[in-house]
């Protein structure tokens, strides 16, 4: 794992489960994509070697279960259970999506992560593996003025220029900063849990993501994620949670 | 596991979450509650003998991780993630959510389970648990005639007067009918992967539970469930994706 994608101290939980998302890929021939994954945080992970485990529960025509383990020096860094599938193989003409295409500024409107300080992309060079430009109405946290509605919405590419996929979409779904920013919470917020649906192949182009919170209790808050393509596809939907910054 | 709890040919999957559940409970001394699982169905379960194997992946102060299989002669029926915590030791004084608790029309008004056919009671003995009372505009299904809305909502307490608590909470995510009736889609649905948060241990009283979905595709679909407290308080979320029924 490389340090490219850092956070602070640790390495991002969606590089991590993109990674983990690959190794079962490669454990399941029939089943390339990831349709529903689950992934508990079991202690920080770091730049280096890591190993993967995965174990097949079952595997069927339409779809295979698996549980996996990311590990390093045989600690567990991160433990999964994992639906795959081809999603080429789903039905294609059966969409009666009721949500709604996330709206956003023309990007030449949006106010990109490239403008982030120094001391931002030194401590989270992850913020430099995409090009992510936000919604207007919701940067405010970055100049102490956070809109306090507990929403992030921003426009999404891979710095290299890679198309998006659906493992990509496993990262993509933890790649805004904490929704917890929009509240004025401007710190760490460690995900206990995240579960992600892969519901389509993303076509070629841009990606929307939008990050939300309903729920804030206990020290922890529910963050859900909802990934549209160019095509207006809602591609992948997840939902995390979350510690409160303390 | 009882024959009670039957829907059609299998076992709830609630059911046997919550039956997983206490088991991954008696082996957490000090974290007796459920914050997060994560529930992936690998096999229909069978009234009779089950055994449960839980393996804990990290015990911490505020909350242990664990791994779970309820099994059947040997074959795995329900492999689980989740965290578990001691909810009354979470913060109990920053509750900030924004969500709204459902509305709904008084009881006397409410669409009793118990009108349900006596083929429905027969095949489904599962619904005699509780008693569930329908939201009188999202129970057309019944009568052939569903909202399109893709919605159910009702009020919810176990038959035996047993108050809440938060491994009951586990099985009334998944109690009511497949939100896919309000679409005229009247089969089965069976779950992928169900994740349940449980945010705080529910005070006495009746729940109200809402099911919904907003993102119909690929031959499945995503079900948000909420669960709401007599005191106002939203003390559950789950989301699920299940198979549209062919």
């Amino acid at each position: 794992m490389s340090d490219g994608w850092r956070v602070g101290g640790g390495l991002n939980g969606g590089y991590q489960l993109s990674l983990l998302g690959n190794a079962m890929r490669a454990a399941l021939p029939k089943h390339p994509d990831p349709v529903a994954v689950s992934a508990y945080y079991i202690s920080p992970a770091e730049a280096g070697p890591v190993t993967a485990a995965v174990r097949p529960l079952r595997v069927g025509g339409r779809t295979a279960t698996v549980a996996a383990d990311l590990k390093q020096d045989d600690e567990i860094r991160l433990s999964v259970l994992a639906t795959y599938g081809d999603l080429d193989s789903f039905p294609a003409d059966d969409v009666r999506t009721t949500a709604e295409p996330i709206a956003m500024p023309p990007r030449e409107e949006c106010v990109p992560n490239t403008l982030a300080p120094d001391e931002v992309k030194q401590m989270a060079p992850f913020t430099q593996r995409f090009e992510m430009l936000f919604h207007p109405d919701e940067i405010g946290w970055a100049v102490g003025k956070p809109s306090g509605r507990g929403q992030i919405t921003a426009w999404f590419r891979l710095a290299d220029d890679r198309e998006p996929d659906p493992l990509s979409l496993l990262m993509a779904v933890d790649a805004l900063p904490p929704v917890t920013f929009d509240l004025g919470l401007m710190g760490w917020a460690p995900t206990v849990e995240l579960s992600a649906h892969v519901r389509a192949k993303p076509a070629p182009g841009w990606l929307r993501l939008r990050h939300r919170t309903r729920n804030i209790a206990g020290g922890m808050f529910e963050e859900d994620c909802e990934v549209w393509d160019s095509t207006d596809r809602l591609v992948a939907q997840s939902r995390q949670l979350a510690l409160l910054p303390r």
